[in-house]
């Protein structure tokens, strides 16, 4: 839990020093059709911090597997950022999510809590050590989004480096 | 160039931000044999500051093609990062950065500069303008890595969420 708190407490921060006063162009950009921007992926970290994470330990604390989670809307942030700036998609991201660490602490979840069950309306039983778990891998797998598609606006203008560089030749290595 | 250099500017804080504090586990932990730790990230891109952004477009500007740059070592780190700790890495790597973004503008490279040509070891003729983009898109590449790294540190809690975790699965999406 506290490791999984630490990461959490930073990820606002983190987007925050990589993302705020950077040209409109990187803000904007995206990896093609039907692909994500910066500020698509703030508007629906917002979205996880207001439906998914900490609703969805309330209902396994409280209701366990007897209650599915609400399906989660991939794409509410395209209503809800609409007109919005950067900058206060920022500041309302580091808001909920330390509102959101409040409330995880007032839960005061014990080793035992961590192994109960909740359903998922997809992926069925899951436990609650999982979704934070996921909570935690969600911010990273974002973060990962994000420098990719600034560092994909300069797939050509690296030259010949496109080989050695993994964020634009698509590899993991 | 003002756009590379705003991401340029933005690295140290961002991975301080992510990094610095976080318990021993997440900082020394790697993805298998052969792969690196965020600790050992953090040397490697100290030993670009010091040996490949800045000096290579030195010997562009001064040399041009008519001196190949001295080829870089990845491994450096291993040995220069040994028995530091990461916070010391961090304000170095920090340091060096704003020196080497100093340095950057007295260079007071023009549009027609950014089309000079200089000589890589393997990849053969390439320009300034392209060793300044894969300045920018290597940090974020090592951004992700990070991110990473730390994600697979849950690869099994996530338990069912696994396959809708692009950092965990491995695709990029």
């Amino acid at each position: 839990m506290a490791e999984a708190v630490a990461i959490l407490t930073r990820t606002p921060r983190t987007l925050d020093d990589l993302l705020r006063g950077l040209p409109d162009g990187w803000i904007a950009a995206n990896e093609g059709e039907n692909t994500w921007s910066p500020f698509d992926v703030i508007g629906h970290l917002i979205h996880g911090e207001r439906t998914d994470w900490i609703p969805r330990a309330r209902i396994i604390l409280e209701h366990g597997e007897t209650r599915a989670f609400e399906k989660f809307d991939r794409f509410a942030q395209f209503a809800d950022s609409s007109g919005r700036t950067l900058a206060s998609l920022l500041d309302e991201f580091a808001t909920l999510r330390q509102a959101n660490l409040r409330e995880l602490e007032s839960l005061r979840v014990s080793g035992d809590d961590l192994d109960r069950r909740g359903r998922h309306p997809e992926l069925g039983t899951v436990t609650l050590r999982q979704l934070l778990a996921t909570w935690v891998a969600h911010d990273l797998d974002h973060v990962v989004q994000i420098s990719r598609v600034i560092a994909r606006q300069y797939s050509d203008e690296v030259g010949p480096w496109r080989d050695y560089l993994r964020i634009i030749s698509g590899t993991q290595g």
